[in-house]
């Protein structure tokens, strides 16, 4: 793992600080409600598998970002509770606070399929589009949903489920205008 | 590597789609020509590096979707011209019309630093915010010096340019609706 160059503190995968985050919003929480509360991240973020959760556990513990509790249980399992340290909300808050911005990483394969539309017959990128319009109606009314319940407490959350309403409704928008183009230059076969 | 359940086609990676698709525009291309050709796809899907295209295409040839020709240079290296097969062809075209959509998968580390804003100071979210408007910036003008050059041949590619820009408009309209709500609910310090 690289040091990071100006601090000191050790470089982190940003999905170590999504965790550390999730953290930092106060309660203790078990690996099992890390990966529930998570995917209120998906719209932007990520939908981390409950592997991928454990193994940023472990990683944030062996930097005592955070620390564990066990709480025996009836049977062989033993429950293990999470919580942020303050070493860990001092290097959460270094990471928010940092000059440098990390731009989004897309990859958009419905892009990446109209882009080799030449080779396709319009119908199918038809086909494509609307289901891919589809998608981003669901998307907004799940978003939907999580955004409802996130004032007054989650300011913040709050700004980015906004945004995200802004970004399916800008989606929806541009399909729907590369739908009409794609009529326009080669209007619909009699069966579609 | 897992067969295609339906049409017993090797299932392949979009990267290898993604290099198949440039091929398909009927050129004869070597590994530098495909890498200088995928960077017109960074801004919505992708931008490898020079490795990842050569390990595409040895995947591709060892599924006879692409043909090498080899043609001797003054010196020790040997010039190597990739050319999509038929096959190639076809399996591109069943990967293009096939009914599955795959949405788009994003990891936006601006959002996720939003996200948790209570714990940074609002001064630095402004920073960051508006460090991202001027990646979009940038991102709209390159996009636009790209996009300039694609009509009349590159009908599609232009048509993913012009959601390209829509995109960035969108995004860049909605940090600035952020900024001003952060702005509305703190107010900036004298400095900032």
């Amino acid at each position: 793992m690289a040091d990071h160059p100006r601090s000191g503190a050790p470089e982190l995968p940003a999905t170590a600080y999504a965790v550390l985050g999730l953290l930092s919003f106060g309660r203790e929480l078990t690996g099992y409600d890390l990966r529930k509360w998570s995917k209120n991240m998906r719209f932007f973020y990520w939908s981390p598998a409950q592997s991928q959760v454990y193994s940023e556990l472990r990683r944030l513990l062996s930097h005592g970002y955070i620390s564990e509790r066990q709480e025996p249980q009836p049977g062989p399992q033993t429950k293990r509770y999470y919580r942020i340290t303050d070493a860990g909300m001092t290097a959460l808050r270094a990471w928010l606070g940092r000059d440098e911005v990390d731009p989004p990483v897309i990859k958009h394969s419905v892009m990446l399929r109209l882009f080799f539309g030449q080779q396709a017959e319009p119908d199918e990128l038809r086909r494509t589009l609307r289901g891919y319009l589809c998608w981003l109606r669901e998307q907004r009314t799940d978003l939907g949903e999580v955004g409802r319940g996130l004032l007054p407490a989650f300011q913040y959350p709050h700004l980015v489920a906004v945004w995200g309403q802004a970004y399916y409704a800008a989606e929806t928008a541009a399909v729907e205008a590369v739908l009409a183009e794609l009529d326009r230059l080669h209007p619909p076969t009699a069966e579609d």
